[in-house]
């Protein structure tokens, strides 16, 4: 069977993936980030997701990477903001390079384990916004992957050129419970359904036909 | 001034590195990983360096990755080999992917802080050894930079055609002292002149006609 390591947040997109590769038959380690997030919500809600589901899941510390970085919202003390992504309000919440940091550590993890593919839900709505969600940059770090090791590992990112509605879709085709995966940015009981995660969230939902199983607090 | 990250570790190589870049005219900034080495002298070679040039440095712990990894003698109890390089005990020091892990950290750096350029000290001597030490990697590691964000990269590896005794020659017209680099792969008060890695910058010095300023145990 072949293996695979799933990079995988907790989030819709991410938890998309992790059942698409199973549903191809890949054998997934899945493996997490801790940058410092303000909340623990979305890692609390892989780590679950990953029991039920018996796949391998390690969480790997990165905090200490944000000495080098500067002005994300999801680190710092600086606001989340409200409403829908504007391209302004959304480039705080960009850490340099976060895209390429976490799958240099995921080629290595393959390579350790001698998995063949290294996973990620880089995806078309993020496009104009994160330079790293776009299909050359992937194509990029599958080269990279290629000349890093003597063991081969492939980059790929399957739902690059899809957006969020697209990816909702075929987690309705898959059949599975969104209810077991996290979007809000604010860590409190309920998802806010005001933040411009949970607003793509909702709108990817009715897009693709689902009945949101989010309970919001709004 | 054009702005670069140079990746140093306190070896002679990236010691050689650090130097070159700044009698090349370049405002440096330093960037060094802990990842779990059994002894700090190498980071602490660096840091003393860098205060005395009045260079920026920063030391990012990456410690955590090396739950990802397997067999390093550098991170674990492994024994630490004896004698020159060969092929197969030099293999137990090789961390799956390490140059792109740090590579992707400097670049996030260099995209923070406005730095045209990423150095690192990959060098000829470890090709046969180190896939990632390959002029291919770096040139795709280049062109990944130039994807990862709207702040343009280079990556450079300036001595990657050079082996480590011409580096050495490149630090003997530089006038540097290599008594302030350290390479000794044990982390006792003076080097064991008996690692591979000792071996290797004896070799260096000899080639380049430097009076070898390290003191050794035997």
């Amino acid at each position: 069977m072949k293996k695979a390591v799933v990079i995988y947040s907790g989030g819709m997109d991410s938890f998309t993936l992790l059942h698409h590769a199973l549903s191809r038959g890949y054998e997934v380690a899945a493996l997490s980030f801790n940058y410092g997030q303000r909340h623990s919500k979305e890692l609390q809600f892989a780590a679950d997701e990953c029991l039920r589901l018996g796949v391998e899941h390690k969480v790997v510390d990165v905090t200490t990477i944000n000495q080098l970085l500067q002005g994300s919202s999801l680190t710092s003390d600086i606001e989340v903001p409200e409403g829908h992504y504007a391209e302004d309000s959304m480039k705080s919440t960009v850490v340099p390079n976060r895209n390429m940091i976490m799958l240099s550590m995921a080629i290595g993890y393959a390579v350790s384990i001698e998995a063949a593919e290294v996973m990620f839900g880089a995806h078309g709505g993020d496009h104009t916004i994160y330079p790293d969600c776009r299909p050359e940059f992937v194509l990029a770090m599958d080269v990279a992957a290629s000349l890093c090791d003597w063991h081969q590992v492939r980059v790929t990112a399957p739902f690059i050129d899809l957006d969020k509605g697209k990816i909702a879709s075929i987690g309705r085709l898959l059949g599975i419970d969104y209810g077991r995966s996290w979007t809000c940015y604010n860590g409190r009981e309920k998802a806010c359904g005001k933040c411009g995660a949970c607003q793509e969230r909702i709108e990817a939902m009715e897009f693709a036909g689902i009945e949101d199983p989010t309970e919001y607090e709004s």
